[in-house]
């Protein structure tokens, strides 16, 4: 049984990742810079995307899919509004994106009119970490609000990104934070994670992610 | 291959509900009184719990059980220090409780000692909706800053509860969160639960959430 169950697990992973690596493959060939974002519900992802939009629109060109457990199309509707191509994709209930998804999203973009792809994963701090889904960048962001102790309790999440946004920076003076204590928890998962502070309600670093994600942008362009 | 899949997948659900079904019995037959407390990450859960410990020891007498994916105890080590009997499960990973877990949990409680058994889950809004753990009522604490979007973007989680926390009302001056849009959005998947403001900062509403447990631990008492 147990042997059984472990190999049909193996298999949908390699579907998963064959079908991941197909996304990459399409992604590369269109030269799309492609992050996979990734939080808890409500640590601020939209807001993210729309803030980076802001700054980085129309010199880099955006898209992106809106993962969502509900076919309600809160946040796809708030990047459109933006003036940007978005796909929802409706994981129909399940808590997290997969490669099939992602393909499927990918379908419906414009493709060469696109520099940089921002997947907004399922808002689930465990489940999305499985998921390979063919983007070049995994990121998470975090919430001053959340505690700090959440690089200790999720640690999977954290092992193979990039970048962790710290959101949320002006509520801290209303909050039991302690700022050391969280990025010694991301380091122990992941000593190579940049850490960039930001607030997506008064704007402050979000510049400093913009400047990390212009670099990559121009890197895939050549 | 999708029939089977699903005969697959009912086959789990009913040994759950089957053992969810056991810890019932068992709880009703020691006169307990069991919540399941569901959340994102960072909404306050283990705060609550301390809160409430210190409105309602020692007339009642809570155990708890931790639900986390890694092996810290974190939460446990604070109930403890409360002086309560708390049993910490490691889900290995899993982004749930399910009923074999609380049966495992339940096992290592001094159960003739506990009136109100507390069980935090693992912080998602999405996965443990669908697992029974044989508890007499669901309890899903949401929190200001998360958004009042929520109930619109993780509809299920908010279906069979019987308790809504809405925590972390001492942030309310500090960002943009709609409570009657909120609250719609709770009553369009939930007419009849209650919902209880509350503020484990500043001790707002906790006695309402108490008073509230204490009936329901009075009732199965007789």
């Amino acid at each position: 049984m147990t042997t059984s169950k472990v190999q049909i697990i193996e298999k949908i992973f390699n579907a998963n990742d064959q079908l991941a690596a197909n996304n990459r493959q399409l992604l590369d060939d269109k030269k799309i810079f492609a992050i996979n974002m990734m939080a808890s519900p409500g640590a601020g992802k939209t807001s993210l995307i729309l803030k980076t939009i802001q700054l980085l629109a129309p010199r880099v060109r955006i898209g992106v899919i809106e993962g969502d457990t509900a076919p309600v199309t809160i946040d796809a509707d708030k990047v459109i509004a933006a003036g940007m191509p978005a796909v929802q994709i409706n994981t129909g209930g399940d808590c997290h994106l997969d490669a099939a998804m992602m393909r499927d999203g990918i379908a419906q973009l414009p493709l060469d009119d696109i520099d940089l792809l921002i997947v907004e994963n399922v808002g689930n701090l465990i489940c999305p970490a499985g998921f390979n889904l063919g983007t070049h960048s995994n990121v998470v962001i975090a919430s001053v609000p959340e505690g700090d102790d959440k690089p200790y309790k999720y640690p999977n999440i954290y092992r193979g990104i990039d970048v962790l946004i710290l959101n949320k920076m002006d509520l801290i003076p209303y909050i039991d934070f302690r700022q050391d204590y969280f990025s010694q928890g991301i380091r122990i998962q992941n000593p190579k994670a940049e850490i960039i502070q930001v607030s997506c309600r008064t704007g402050e670093g979000v510049q400093s992610w913009c400047d990390w994600l212009s670099a990559k942008v121009n890197q895939v362009k050549g």
